[in-house]
């Protein structure tokens, strides 16, 4: 194998496969990084059998050349080493090179790195994924998506199916949710008509983040397409392989309630600072349970009360309060972490007295909720 | 106590302090920080016990109020929870008062934190230093000298005294020098003439890492004056004391080879990039190590060698090589650690053999010296 690339394309694409790549792995070869020279490109594999990532780096794309001098072959390097050595060579121009006893070459400028390889036969086939049945997004859309429920998911493997994101794909609409239990995102995009439809796929959120690290920002289309135990996301230049977690994931939607008794209209960023500023003396003994108390004219009041450090109280002036007055205590962390990426100025949230879940949406948007169990305090 | 202050100089004061003030600490009342109001400005102390610093904002400075509404008095405050509140008021006002209970408020806009303080009078007394007995030196330049041999002090508890740098002072030179035994670091600036003579202060790294964090770059003085267990420095609204170590400093003059057999003068960021390339490979089985052989047309050849990892040469074109052949390893950390604090373009590097220390110097600048003591490898 050999070939001679540009350094920098080099490097993301090297930056990209590598989030797929742990140094804890039952499977040893998986601790490295498949490269693989085709006359028409490189594409480098990284997989830590939960995910695996292809980058592809076409030879000539749009009359720039990136990959010169291919001789095909494939190779599989330790990918402690690899990234650091690639980023800091001392010129453009790369040279790859490996022979027939697996030793690497990289070189650049007057520098020399040689490395012992492992032949890549022994790298598992990464599953192909018939992607005749796919949908269509754009990527920051997608980004959006995950954004705005991934921090919901569980962080405890005592039930394994709440550390993923349900996805479903119905009449032309794409719903991600995500609940911990004590509370739930959840988030519908209309997308382009399309023959696919399932009613409950769940990503691993850990995937999720993952993917919502390589996207860029932009408004190219991520091609999506699922199997029994595998989601593939694909853009022009990269696979995105996950595996979907077994088993079935709660029914979410009679747990959002249908009316309410107290109706808030609030400045989003007012009502962050606020409970960010009651949070502060909230963190440890209290589990950051803060108070909401609705007060006459239009005048919120959130406090919070440790006994061995202090208290905080604020008042704030909100769009409008509707209904019956309210005292509510919740985690300071799950309103701020619901609010945070709602992104958006103004947020409705409809309570249904102390002891029912509430919920928050955009005032213009319902297409995005944000379910949060308030805490018994007295 | 009461006084009402501009929040960005109170949030910048508090910042200051909190590096002298550790939650693990023997006097439970150290984990707090001393607010003092007096009608001419707040104090604010904080203590390990080994470094105090003082940070003083007064009523009023070149005509801009600072401080208004005093009322003197003082308390101490948990320093867990005061700095992140302060940065997190709303307003530009804030009006902190202590009553006869040691309840402390702290208000701002419409949000109002309730903290429970402690007695003022149980905070330990700071030692006052006579400073009559003073020097002065440009912050800058204090900077610059903390920088360039800090790096070097042991970190090894087995010889104290090496944990720390010694200072001198003799004819009107002030030296600062740290070694762990392995690598030396010196460098030696005049000061205005000063009455102050010492020979030998042993201030903690730990201290100077500190003082380095708090100082701006800027070239008002520092006051440095010294007694026999603790040293002072002073600035306008700063007082910075640390303990001194106890023990006598060896004498490392003599480590200096005063003759050289080869001497290479060479661009230090060329040489920078080439040895971090070259420690890629050296960083864990290898402990850093890297080699340099000197070749014919001004070449140093840069290697290192890892039989599991792989093999990395470079050649690297330098200003001049003059005296005999070298073959030397070293510990690419100590060398790099050396080379960036220099800050000059070209360095000149003596060598006397491949078991000696050789010694790096600025080439235009003989009080700042670098040693390194080789590594054996064959």
């Amino acid at each position: 194998m050999k070939f001679t690339i540009q350094r920098d394309l080099l490097i993301d694409s090297v930056q990209d496969v590598m989030k797929a790549i742990s140094s804890r792995t039952a499977i040893p070869i998986l601790t490295g990084m498949k490269i693989e020279a085709r006359q028409h490109g490189i594409t480098l594999t990284g997989s830590d059998s939960d995910i695996s990532i292809e980058s592809y780096i076409p030879a000539e794309e749009d009359g720039i050349v990136n990959v010169e001098d291919i001789e095909e072959g494939s190779i599989v390097l330790q990918a402690k080493y690899f990234p650091d050595i690639v980023r800091k060579l001392p010129e453009q121009h790369v040279e790859i090179t490996a022979d027939e006893n697996l030793k690497v070459t990289i070189r650049s400028g007057k520098a020399e790195f040689s490395l012992n390889g492992q032949d890549a036969e022994e790298y598992p086939q990464l599953p192909k994924l018939q992607t005749d049945d796919s949908f269509e997004i754009p990527t920051d859309i997608l980004k959006s998506l995950i954004k705005q429920t991934v921090f919901a998911v569980s962080s405890m493997e005592t039930r394994p199916i709440l550390t993923g994101v349900n996805l479903s794909l119905s009449e032309s609409k794409l719903t991600f949710t995500a609940t911990d239990s004590h509370r739930l995102a959840s988030r519908e995009v209309p997308v382009s008509s399309s023959s696919v439809q399932f009613s409950s796929i769940v990503v691993p959120g850990k995937s999720l983040n993952e993917l919502n690290k390589i996207l860029d920002d932009t408004e190219e289309t991520v091609e999506i397409s699922v199997t029994n135990n595998q989601i593939l996301f694909r853009t022009k230049h990269l696979n995105f392989l996950s595996r979907i977690l077994d088993g079935n994931y709660p029914e979410t939607s009679r747990l959002i309630p249908e009316q309410s008794k107290t109706v808030l209209h609030v400045k989003t960023r007012d009502l962050i600072s606020s409970i960010d500023r009651a949070s502060l003396l909230a963190r440890e003994e209290r589990n950051n349970v803060v108070k909401l108390t609705t007060k006459d004219g239009n005048i919120l009041e959130i406090t919070s009360n440790s006994p061995e450090i202090g208290h905080v109280s604020e008042e704030l002036s909100v769009q409008s309060i509707e209904g019956e007055e309210l005292k509510i205590s919740f985690s300071s962390k799950y309103m701020l972490d619901a609010l945070k990426v709602m992104e958006v100025d103004e947020v409705k949230i409809d309570f249904t007295g102390a002891m029912r879940p509430f919920v928050i949406r955009p005032v213009d948007n319902p297409a995005m909720l944000q379910l949060i169990l308030p805490v018994r305090t007295y």
